[in-house]
């Protein structure tokens, strides 16, 4: 990695905790639903959802919010009553409430890296979301610009190398998603330094094992600075 | 305006059409709920949502679905069945299918400028939206990039011109709104024409005449030229 210019960092999950919001948020959704359906079948059924509307609706809270009201309106049989969908949207505006938890060692790594490349937030999600959080974050400053895209897929990176008028063996993507930060950014020929979190969203998971020179996995964002 | 290098173009109601669909889907929403409420208390209950939730889900249809769900459940005293929320979805998801319809002479304009200055799209709203409509628009080659921020403000404007690597005074916006297009422009030392549009939507309005060196204002698109 010695000709790295641009550091690139996921955001959700990577930065700070994103994945065990939702998961407490459906939990509740789940748990509302318990009399009509068990709980696992609402789980289920709210995945389905929410990989049906992700062209539609994109990623993100209030994308999740209008799956949470779809589904309960399918799987009650539209029985749901309008005090139990307000309930929903109280639970997704919980969600947009919540306080940020910045990730142990994001900041000592980011101060370690500045002004040696360029620092950058490459995310998907929703936009004013994630543009609340970096505000809220108080890591904005470290980072030169953010790129917010709808879907990390391989035209996206090479859109945004293309923007940060690097090559591709000039940038490193690190997040928590094999996914989306990695496994398209070694195949249009950049790094990628993959940190696991404890929690995988489903349509996230990757059950596939990496060999790729330009690959790295740490447990610890601390320990990407041994590679840059 | 001599000195420009790049032409930032609004979206919505500049590049195609945008508030009439809007304001047929809020129409759908009131007649639906006239059982209820007079159509024109609703249509006020749902602005009044609409400037509350602003801070919260930012522009969109998706944010405009939600506005639509919370205010039927406020209006109906929560007595709103599964079946009509479930009509207000349909109606936010007619909205996201609608065909895209350039405005007339958009196509001319950039085709005459393409090669001149750099072409950007500067909008806010949903990123998703934003970006499917720039793909089936078939414009999108016409442009460098675009920029989707969560508020066109003076703040805002700076960071693009920044990241844009220009000068204020190199820099031209040219939209429908007044307070989000060329207003804060002005106020940074940039260039503004307006085209209006023939409907604006309740937030946009400004009621001010601009008398400013830096302001143009034209009736149709193709008018630009000649400024440009």
């Amino acid at each position: 990695m010695d000709k790295i210019k641009v550091v690139a960092f996921d955001a959700d999950d990577t930065l700070w905790v994103n994945e065990p919001f939702f998961r407490a948020a459906e939990d509740k959704f789940c748990a509302m639903l318990e009399d009509f359906l068990p709980y696992h079948t609402v789980s289920r059924e709210l995945l389905t959802t929410e990989i049906a509307n992700i062209k539609r609706y994109g990623y993100g809270i209030k994308s999740f919010m209008l799956s949470m009201i779809e589904t309960a309106i399918r799987v009650t049989n539209k029985t749901i009553k309008a005090a139990e969908i307000e309930r929903i949207i109280a639970i997704g505006d919980e969600m947009l409430n919540q306080p940020l938890e910045i990730i142990d060692g994001v900041e000592e790594v980011l101060k370690a890296l500045q002004g040696k490349y360029r620092l950058v937030v490459a995310t998907k999600g929703d936009l004013l979301d994630q543009e609340k959080k970096l505000k809220r974050s108080g890591l904005a400053d470290y980072f030169h610009h953010t790129e917010i895209v709808s879907e990390k897929d391989e035209a996206e990176y090479r859109r945004i190398i293309k923007h940060l008028d690097v090559e591709p063996h000039e940038f490193v993507m690190i997040g928590n998603s094999l996914k989306s930060d990695i496994l398209p950014v070694l195949n249009i020929g950049g790094y990628g330094i993959h940190i696991p979190f404890h929690i995988t969203w489903e349509l996230e998971k990757v059950h596939q094992s990496i060999e790729h020179q330009n690959f790295k996995s740490v447990e610890k964002v601390q320990q990407v600075l041994a590679f840059l």
